[in-house]
């Protein structure tokens, strides 16, 4: 197993300067569009998902020759479910990652035409992703597309939407959160996975991290909007509770649910561990995702 | 050349049955996104973009089993434009294929996600299309990506939101139309093409073939928009000119209009005719489409 991880702001500079090429606004009358989406797609963030398509992609022994292309493709798909949910029909967000967003900047069909734009521009960039086989791309698309689709993360903020100012279950909860945040998890491990050559059945552990991941983060966030500080989380404390919304603290109380946090993190490592992937740039990587050390 | 036509009820028959089997709603919490796409894709429409595929195939010489799933996905992205362009921040319409638009039935948010879900579904369904190999479904995924995106059919529409209340030139029209109609004629032509193996020069020709019909069909609609009846249309009579709108016919003039509209099909139908294909299929669509008598 190669183990050798790449320092983080390598990977960083790369991804920027490859989100940039990737997005160059055309010559010619169809220009504004690109703008639209570049002030959304290349505002400085975390890029918690194309980074973990490259750590797995290490993991497993393949370089960001192979990796790049797949990683920026996660962070246009992360991106434009963002513009989305934030539109006034949805969310109705007016701040997303310290800037105005962007239907308040440009006009609101535009940004729908924005997310439009970089949804579509994720899957030409996996199609044209060098040093790759087409079965690999093929298999990138369909796990990305299920995971983004309406059984993965549309399914989780449709579910959300309709839920809203409902009671809801933990069942429920747990639905919304596999949906919205779990399924691009599990999208990014097995990417990386794929451009490994890994088999299905390490495939098949790399979504399931990605779910308990997934769950974990969530809850995490949910702990972190009654204890933790604004800086952190990124939006203001307290405002869960403000706007009457069911979390995990609500549906199972605080210490329920940091335990549960706790618990899925240490059964992604122990099961790290039974795929001696444990000193990996993946295994490294999750335990600061979930406690937001990252 | 193999010119086997199979009878057009039966292929639109075998669209309707794929088009629902793709879009079954799946056991569980994210079923209902599912039935607000499903009242979308499956209100019966005259399927153009789907049956241009498979003409294409048999045209060259392959059959639905090549050319369903691809079809199915073509009238996925186009269902998605739709049901974004009505949209209260886009076009505004409240009738769509004879019925409410999907966002005054469902709740706006939910609309906008059942358009993501038809365009991310459109890539899950080419990239699990039988009987294709790898590198044609990736072509595919190249092909319909780049005239759906941002230099094609979003561009078109892009500039259509940007160009309202200004006075624009032929050229900029033309690029509107190129953007919101052209690209994805041509998108069909060439992927119909791609799963019969043809070389490129063909695609470059099947290309070529849906900017001039594309372009043909948009100016007969702004010569209807005059002239016609309503049902043809399928639009109130006269709403462009009450709607100040800029059309080819405002800017030409309509004898100017009404001839640069026969001679793209003209030129069409001749090039079908150094390509060997005057008798297909395709080249007996084509102007079926254009003068709408299909």
């Amino acid at each position: 197993m190669i183990k050798t991880h790449l320092p983080l702001q390598e990977c960083k500079d790369s991804l920027e300067k490859a989100l940039d090429r990737l997005l160059t606004p055309p010559e010619g009358p169809y220009s504004y569009i690109f703008h639209a989406a570049r002030y959304s797609l290349l505002t400085p963030g975390k890029r918690l998902r194309p980074l973990l398509v490259i750590a797995t992609g290490e993991t497993f022994g393949v370089s960001l020759e192979k990796t790049l292309n797949p990683a920026c493709a996660l962070e246009m798909i992360h991106t434009y479910s963002l513009i989305h949910d934030d539109l006034p029909c949805m969310d109705d967000d007016d701040l997303r990652r310290g800037k105005p967003t962007l239907h308040t900047v440009y006009p609101e069909g535009q940004a729908v035409l924005a997310g439009d734009l970089l949804l579509t521009l994720c899957f030409q960039t996996l199609a044209s992703s060098p040093n790759l086989t087409a079965k690999q791309i093929v298999d990138m698309i369909s796990v990305l597309s299920k995971h983004a689709g309406g059984t993965g993360m549309i399914g989780g903020q449709s579910l959300d939407l309709f839920s809203e100012d409902k009671v809801i279950s933990w069942e429920t909860l747990k639905a919304i959160h596999m949906g919205k945040t779990a399924a691009l998890l599990s999208a990014s491990l097995e990417i990386g996975g794929i451009a490994a050559g890994v088999c299905t059945s390490i495939l098949k552990e790399l979504c399931l991290i990605g779910q308990k991941i997934g769950l974990s983060f969530q809850i995490i966030d949910d702990i972190l909007d009654v204890e933790g500080d604004q800086t952190t989380l990124g939006k203001p404390l307290g405002s869960d509770q403000e706007n009457h919304k069911t979390t995990s603290i609500s549906l199972l109380g605080l210490d329920a649910a940091k335990k549960l946090s706790e618990e899925l993190l240490q059964s992604v490592l122990e099961q790290c561990k039974n795929m001696q992937i444990e000193q990996s740039p993946l295994a490294q990587m999750l335990p600061k995702l979930v406690h937001r050390s990252f």
